[in-house]
């Protein structure tokens, strides 16, 4: 069933250009657009995973503007948006808060812009996350993608949007919003 | 054919919370995730519409940035990507390229979140575009969405993506790549 659903966007650990590891940079609309995108899909929580302190600071101000600030009174739909948003410093804290939630670890979903063998179609997962009570967190990287050692530990590897087209390099906002578009599509 | 395709995104005119037309101010995201998503699906132009001269400067100093600056020779994707992007101050000047461009005035798309009478569903637009040989122009509003007198100047009224859904206030940004991706999806 679709409803207990639950994203993650990584920040870190990411791959940078040269293949070594690194937190990215987060930007408000990782939170707003990616908050609002969840929110519509009837997403159970949206998590944005960084190590880093400074990073979490920029978030927490943003968050307090729309949660507890004017923001939230200008606009009440971001407001209700945010109000699925976490932050986490590790992908670990994720699993475990959703463990704690439903009572079992979520099956882990991995995407990648990349082409890669033994990936799972959207119609595939789409059947398994209907067909199934389990809880799913979908994962999302940002900068040059994910590494092999998130990868492992996934239990589906996603097959990429539009591989076959000359260029596939859709913001991870984008990303985000099409794979829930095709999983979930107008079922509410 | 899906090979005439173009997509606007409107800062001006745009209804205001309280129904009053103004201009919105551009994020750099705007430019830069739209620019990506209509490349990933081939558009062939994206044009951002802006009546306002220091939006457009803001605009152009990002644009340099990526085609000329640093950033096109760390990202050379990112420069691509935005070698599709336009800027223009009024939709009829969007209007009046593509017909210099294709020979033909486009079939325009009014798009918005809000339920309306009368709306073709994506699979109907989609077969139309297909069976088609003319020009193609899907507009996108950006604020609290465009006002009556360009849905009365459009050919077609695409239906909301999850209106029957709880919450569906999803950022122009996402709206953009859902509905490029629910009309053309792998076709490349």
């Amino acid at each position: 069933m679709f409803d207990k659903l639950y994203v993650a966007l990584i920040h870190y650990p990411i791959l940078k250009k040269d293949g070594s590891i690194v937190s990215t940079a987060v930007t408000n609309f990782d939170v707003h657009d990616i908050s609002r995108t969840c929110k519509t899909y009837n997403v159970k929580n949206y998590f944005l995973v960084t190590n880093l302190p400074a990073q979490r600071k920029i978030v927490e101000k943003v968050l307090d503007y729309w949660l507890n600030g004017y923001g939230g009174e200008f606009n009440p739909n971001r407001k209700e948006a945010l109000e699925i948003f976490k932050i986490k410093n590790y992908l670990e804290d994720v699993i475990e808060e959703i463990e704690k939630n439903e009572g079992e670890r979520p099956k882990i979903v991995f995407t990648s812009a990349k082409a890669r063998n033994n990936v799972v179609s959207f119609e595939e997962l789409k059947n398994q996350i209907k067909d199934s009570d389990h809880p799913f967190l979908i994962l999302f990287g940002t900068g040059w993608g994910m590494p092999e050692e998130i990868r492992e530990i996934s239990d589906y590897d996603l097959e990429p949007i539009r591989a076959n087209g000359e260029f596939n390099h859709l913001s991870v906002r984008a990303a985000v919003a099409i794979t829930l578009d095709r999983l979930i599509g107008e079922i509410v």
